[in-house]
């Protein structure tokens, strides 16, 4: 299989989304933007971001697309368009190369989303960069730095599962475990957040390195407090059965959940849950905003607080 | 230098583009298109593409940088955006890939382009992965299929040059040849294609494969016969120095010389010599457009007329 027959079997027939203007086949790829365009990119090279141990070719495509979808919904947006670059190695067979963008379209396709360019080129090693762009309504891109003191915090699924999978997968457990499957086959959150669209406000960020890491990174950007309430923490049942004392420390530091942390203000509570329920995506509130002279996250614990750093790590808080 | 540091060191400080709404340090970019969108991706592999035996770091980043933006030019598009995915290997310090942004760096500034983002990982090989992006008005799109029977056929600058700046470097003469800074250095002529807007209607094609090969592509596109007249051909007076055996075969096949190949109406002649002239430009006309039965490319020289190949052989030219 040639570069022009690769080109022919991954091409799209026909485009899903109407803002295409000129399609693959010309110099470059023309679209008609139906609001703001939010544009993200991410690399993953075998073996240091996978291993073919622990993932086929379908869900190392499946996952690399996941993570640029999560990108998109921790804008707020739609996911319009995606773009492969392919650096492929010798070991990989035809079969394995088509099963990895086999992997892309299977989740591109759940979110309308069409393949609109890119090259396959050998080289070493295997590096997978994916681009992806997204449609957000104007002024309705979800930031960071959007948290106010006095919101409240949630997230959305459950965290600490990818972490728990992969965990399995290095101890070789069954490959047929549900903690495997969130760790391969993750669910970007893109529904839900292109339906809080009638959300004045909301500040989004997406769970891709845990929680801690993320919270800080509203509370840096914000310039507030977050508090986090240990005891509200979602992790899954099948977490806490097979990793009871380690399921607290992945909830706030296992990366690549996929999951949303976001806040509102208290008044838009109920339209966030009607929008959960209408897109079928479990929400749970799990702390609050408040204004702070310095930026921190703190995690209560029954009555005590601990700082939480953006490792995951907690120490006792400085009373001020 | 960590990948902080790194980030922090190419990050722009301010945008270029009127049209960002959020720059880098969220999620992901987001722009508020003022035309349609052109985006096109490119990457090249140490080793396959290039070789630090003859490009210098900051040569490595500025081509690359020059391919995408020579395909941005290829559509007519104004261009606006750039982000880069480098996968760096060990052999790599860090001046060097400073360099290497700053040779696409000084690039993007001659266009007015701002970099949106992109990610720098560990590898066992170079890898340098760019996407841009670049507006076109509405409608204005220049398309290889654009071309019609009666048409001039044009191109900017001269051809055959980087192929003969690539001689040089392997035969390792004088770095110092206006050839081999052809090599290094491309000049994509966003400038002149983009100015191209007040005409109806160009068919265009980017010159990275040797015209043969372009002219093909727009014959077999618009469905029609592309003659071009091997006289006409612009062939720089230090190519036919160096190489005066080669320059014809190096200015049909000869690749990555970034120039444009286009056909217009025969009316909007002298439009396009004043556009070329205002955006300083070399152009020259080199041959017409004709309806055919089957499409082809027929390269003319003296009283005999050959087929012209995509790989720049020719063959004598059946008679119908």
């Amino acid at each position: 299989m040639d570069e022009f027959e690769l080109i022919r079997r991954i091409s799209p027939s026909y485009y899903r989304q109407s803002s295409v203007i000129k399609g693959i086949g010309d110099d470059a790829f023309v679209f008609r933007a139906t609001g703001d365009v939010v544009f993200t990119t991410d690399t993953m090279v075998e073996d240091v971001h996978f291993s073919r141990q622990t993932m086929e070719p379908e869900a190392i495509g499946y996952r690399a697309l996941a993570a640029n979808i999560s990108d998109l919904a921790a804008m707020g947006s739609d996911p319009a368009f995606y773009s492969v670059s392919l650096v492929v190695s010798p070991e990989w067979t035809n079969e394995e190369i088509l099963a990895l963008y086999e992997g892309m379209e299977r989740l591109g396709k759940q979110h309308g989303m069409d393949l609109i360019g890119g090259d396959t080129v050998g080289g070493k090693q295997l590096v997978v960069s994916i681009t992806a762009h997204g449609y957000i309504h104007k002024g309705k891109g979800r930031y960071r730095s959007h948290a106010r003191p006095g919101d409240l915090v949630f997230v959305t699924g459950t965290l600490g599962d990818a972490r728990g999978g992969l965990e399995q997968l290095m101890q070789q457990r069954s490959s047929a475990s549900p903690l495997i499957a969130r760790h391969r086959y993750p669910e970007p959150r893109a529904h839900f957040a292109s339906g809080l669209e009638p959300l004045q406000r909301v500040c989004l960020n997406d769970v891709s390195d845990g929680i801690a890491s993320e919270a800080n990174e509203i509370a840096a950007v914000s310039g507030v407090r977050v508090t986090i309430r240990e005891q509200d923490l979602p992790i899954s049942e099948v977490l806490l059965q097979n990793y009871p004392d380690q399921a607290v420390e992945w909830a706030l530091s296992g990366g690549e959940d996929f999951e949303l942390l976001g806040t509102i203000a208290q008044e838009d509570r109920e339209a966030l849950l009607a929008i959960a329920e209408h897109r079928e995506t479990p929400v749970t509130f799990i702390g609050t905003v408040s204004s702070a002279d310095a930026p921190e996250v703190i995690l209560q614990s029954g009555k005590e607080s601990k700082r939480l750093l953006r490792t995951g790590y907690t120490h006792l808080q400085e009373r001020r």
